[in-house]
Formats: C-alpha cells, sequence, structure tokens
C-alpha cells in the first residue's frame, strides 16, 4: 500500500498545503491524476474548487468527487486520492453514504495513492475514535479504512503548562482511548507526516510523533524514524 | 423538571465540587438522598467513592451507582441523581446498556432532581453531538436524556488570539454543528451553571454563557439571566 497520512493541510505560516506539497508531488508523481475528497468540509464546492486549483498548481491533474453529481466516477483512472481535512464525522458519514469508502478502499488496497490530511488521515486507521473533532453528526458507525493496524491522531499538543482550562489534555484523552480499546495510538505532532511505502513505514515531516500503547510508556517518534519494526504494523 | 448543569466539577483553584457546593446543596435539599453516578470515569470505583465523601461532607446522603452490581436500585428513593463528568461517549454507552438512561429519565420527568456536571450536562441536551470528548467508545446512538430542547457545550472555552494550533476554534466547531443541525447550543464556560426549576430557567454561577442559533448572531448570556424567553425553551 501506499499512504501519506498528514498531520495537518494548514502550515504554521497559513498557507494551504504549502508545508507537505514538495512532499505530496514526490510521492504522487508529477503530473499524475489526483481526485481530492472534499467531503469533511461544510462547503464542498468552495472547498473543492480550491483545492483542485492548488494541487493543479502544484503540477498534479486534479478533479474533486462532487456529492452533487457522481462522486465515483473520478475515481476510476485516478492514480491517487486525496481525502482533505474537516470534520471527521461528517467525512466518514459521507464516505459511507456515497460508497466512496468501499470504492476508495478496494482501489487503494490495488496499489492507488492514498493522500490524507487531518481527518482524512483519521480516517486512514481502523476507526475515528482517536479524532479530535465534534461529533456534529451520527455515522451508522465509527469504522473507518483500517489501511493501518494503529489509530493515528493528527494535531497531536503537547500539554500547555500555563492553561487553567479544566478540560482533558490530549495525553489523558488517548490515555482514556487505550483504557477501553487495546489498540496503538500513532499521534502526529503538526508537520507530522507518516510515510507508507509498500511494506516500509516511516516518520517525515518537519515535526515528531508520540506513540501510546496500553500498558506502555508513551514513546518519542523522532523525525525519520522507520517504523518497520512496530509489532503492530503488519504489511 | 427540576435541573441544576454544571460547566464543570473542578474549580479554577482545583477544588472538587468547592465552585458549585453551596448552589448544590441548596438546590437538592440538605440531608437529601442523592445517587452518584460515575459511569463517565475511568475507575468508577475510585471516583464513585471520592465523591460519595464529597457529597456527605456537604450535608447529603449519597451513594453511588455501582454497575457490578445493580445500579438502578438505589434510585428507587433517591431524591436527586448527580451525573458526574469523564468522557460523554462512555456516559451514555454505559446509561444505556445499564437501563440507567430510561430509569433515570423516567424519574427525572417523575419530579427527581437531576445535577449533571460536565459529560453529565451534555446527556441533558438531545443528543452528545456537542461534547468536546474524544469518541473513544461507539455508544448505539448520540440521542441522550433531551430533558431540554437545545444543546449544551460544557467548558466553553472563547478563541485564544495567542495560539498557532490549527486546530478548530470551539466557535468553529459549534458553528459547523449548526451547519448540519437547526438546533440552538448553549455555551457554558467554566464556572456557569444552567438552572431548570418548574417552569423557569436562569443561567447561574460565576461565568456567562453563550447562545448559538443558526442563522443569527452569537449572543451572549450573562449570569443571572432569565431564560425563559429562549423560544426553543418548553416547559
Amino acid at each position: 500500500m501506499r499512504l501519506l497520512l498528514i498531520s495537518n493541510s494548514t502550515g504554521p505560516d497559513g498557507g494551504y498545503l504549502d508545508h507537505c506539497a514538495d512532499q505530496m508531488v514526490e510521492f504522487i508523481g508529477a503530473g499524475s491524476r489526483v481526485v481530492f475528497v472534499p467531503f469533511a468540509g461544510m462547503d464542498e464546492e468552495a472547498y473543492g474548487t480550491s483545492t483542485v486549483e492548488r494541487l493543479n498548481r502544484m503540477g498534479l491533474s486534479a478533479s474533486w468527487a462532487d456529492r452533487s453529481r457522481d462522486p465515483l466516477v473520478g475515481l476510476v483512472d485516478a492514480d491517487a486520492v486525496f481525502v482533505g481535512g474537516g470534520n471527521t464525522f461528517v467525512l466518514l458519514d459521507r464516505l459511507i453514504a456515497t460508497g466512496m469508502l468501499d470504492a476508495i478502499s478496494e482501489r487503494v488496497h490495488g496499489g492507488m495513492t492514498y493522500v490524507g490530511a487531518s481527518a482524512g488521515s483519521n480516517v486512514a486507521g481502523p476507526t475515528i475514535k482517536t479524532t479530535n473533532d465534534m461529533p456534529i453528526v451520527e455515522p451508522p458507525t465509527f469504522a473507518s479504512f483500517g489501511f493501518i493496524p494503529f489509530q493515528l491522531n493528527p494535531h497531536y499538543i503537547d500539554r500547555d503548562p500555563d492553561s487553567n482550562h479544566q478540560g482533558e489534555t490530549r495525553e489523558q484523552r488517548l490515555t482514556e482511548y487505550l483504557a477501553c480499546n487495546d489498540v496503538p495510538v500513532v499521534a502526529l505532532r503538526e508537520g507530522a507526516i507518516l510515510v507508507v511505502d509498500d511494506g516500509s513505514m516511516t516518520l517525515s515531516g518537519r515535526a515528531g510523533a508520540r506513540l501510546y500503547r496500553r500498558g506502555g510508556e508513551v514513546e518519542e517518534i523522532g523525525v525519520g524514524t522507520n517504523l518497520d519494526g512496530l509489532p503492530e504494523y503488519s504489511k
């Protein structure tokens, strides 16, 4: 399988896909046909149109999956699919309702490249149980693509020692996830990118990640780390 | 109906229930029998035991609902139920699995006092779609008590202008909720308490709230505001 799983689509300077554009083009291949899936967004047409413009500007040949027509049609001869960020519950609900969950899954298992950012990375795991998003719609299930056998937590944020807010820290939330589920979580800091390329997995990008496992200490994963040794990672 | 819906159970000084203890006792009535529901917590026995101790110290006669025995038994002659904070998905899942959702609902509609904090306040609304919590378990439905005809968002936090984090602000999340659902949201800042007392609704506590409505400006609700005029509020 070929997966590029990006923590966040907007860089610290606010530019859309700027921090990962070069890597996306290198991974997908210049000139390749890519279908953008804007289902996680509230205004899909604006999101689809602007992202297609951005992808074309990178030198890709982009289109977007339009739910008002047949969103499956562009997938047939696509080299890659790019599932964008937004709300993970809305995304999964629409992926299921359109049949895109099964269609994309089949193509990716057949070799098509999958690129996800934020919510689009969340759904690459077995479930959406480690999303940070608000459950504003109720999908029929939390089960998602399951391209990787562990959960992702994008936009991972370390505890702010100066905060007085009484809500849980991300670390507390993921620890509670592990109390209820014996499935590891790779928490991607903003800037981090997980690359799966035909049997090899590497942490890439500009920031590290943390590996949460039931019963174990949280492990830091630095940029450039090869993760093939992760016991839960089966090719 | 009699509802005391508290945004957060831990005050800014870190004391458990300190900021709302006097109001809880006044609302429930000194010496009254109250059943604490610890289902939102990870260690229910520790949570149940320590909260019972805290409630007794307030001058209430407390017990806790133990899922390892029959959690329904204490409810029969209780004057009030107190549903504590933690993870809202875990709470709703356990309320449904034990039959407590229906049992508490029936008693509250019959006049029993309901006190909720954080997750316990979330479930007082029609659904848990405006919780801030991570969906670490998958409940069979998002539908909750529906004691009030609008959503609550506890631990409401205003936008931090100094933050570089690319995740959504709470305001963005609630605006997206409204794009998908035409149900108003009362967002309770930490310290805020919503009081429903036999046909009258008031914002109480130490901090204000914000009212989010589809197609309208967000409205500030100050402490002491009578909310009977809220069109969506039916007695």
